[in-house]
């Protein structure tokens, strides 16, 4: 792919991405996203050959955002229980900003979990890697007294659920529940976290 | 209100769960319910004044079966942590065989989660009350060393979310994940369960 061509896809994923999050991936069409960069809708299809694809293709750009976030926090020369809450912190801030204030965004993701679950799939096996890695660290120094990383990694996936979810962040949010911060000392404890002083 | 009302109160929730079992709850009118009940409409609308008023009367039978359940297991005579697993485990058991194998009941629910939020609120709340018990049992008995009842409630209702809600029981089952049993013990780790010789 030529500059020229990898700064054309780059333009379709931003403009298409700013059409989902004002009218919704439902109403936003492959000619609406033509007409705003000035060019035909064959263009476009040169590209991506449905709304499906640039709607995978905004997700993907939105997920490894997030995953190269985790991994250079994952990455640095710390404990890992300080390592895994930063990430599970930095998680729900970024997840926070994208979902809780747009409703129209959660209709993308859906439509994602609906007809592009491979994306959504691929995605939550590499948070899970880069997780595992610091848990697996935590056990390897005897920070963590859990047995099995790749088990307790999904635990700690889990538990996380309901602040990384884009329809679970707008129901949770009605009910009584932890913070974050809760939420994290929970599963720090799960893990067997030796306690620090609180 | 008389007893032959009472029944047919009774009768007109058992047939509508059956119709949004079959058929959706979309598609179930209230013109269906009344004909298999060999009633008309008008009859039907003496006992619920709409179709979402039936789903309300539905779903609250579904969950106060649910809190008998385990407020059954919370007033037993036995450590908090053997109750605390036994409720989060027929928890799962009941809601995996309520929606895991019937995608038609998860319509319903989102239909109360949309329309009738006070509802399931309520459900929430008085589950969380009977998990409160049990939590704030082991605290002060020693078996846990969580700090605050309430917290450590909303933690553990949090951490299971992934076995509790009907949309993610669906999604989840697609992924790799913790069993039940996984998921408990981290939950009782959590806590700050004194680990029994596993």
């Amino acid at each position: 792919m030529s500059t020229v061509e990898r700064d054309t896809r780059h333009d379709i994923i931003d403009v298409a991405e700013r059409f989902f999050r004002q009218i919704g991936y439902q109403k936003t069409t492959v000619a609406d996203i033509a007409k705003s960069l000035r060019m035909s809708p064959a263009n476009v299809y040169r590209f991506f050959d449905s709304k499906k694809a640039i709607n995978e293709a905004v997700a993907e750009r939105s997920m490894s955002e997030l995953e190269a976030t985790v991994a250079a926090i994952a990455a640095e020369k710390r404990p890992a229980s300080e390592r895994l809450r930063d990430i599970l912190s930095a998680t729900c801030r970024i997840n926070a900003a994208r979902y809780l204030d747009n409703h129209r965004l959660h209709e993308m993701v859906a439509c994602a979990m609906e007809e592009s679950w491979d994306v959504v799939r691929g995605h939550i096996e590499r948070y899970d890697a880069i997780l595992r890695s610091v848990v697996a660290d935590g056990i390897a120094r005897g920070e963590f007294t859990a047995r099995d990383p790749v088990t307790a990694t999904h635990c700690v996936r889990m538990a996380m659920l309901r602040f990384c979810h884009p329809l679970l962040l707008a129901q949770c949010a009605e009910l009584p529940g932890p913070t974050v911060e809760e939420m994290i000392d929970f599963i720090l404890a799960g893990l067997g976290a030796v306690r620090s002083a609180a």
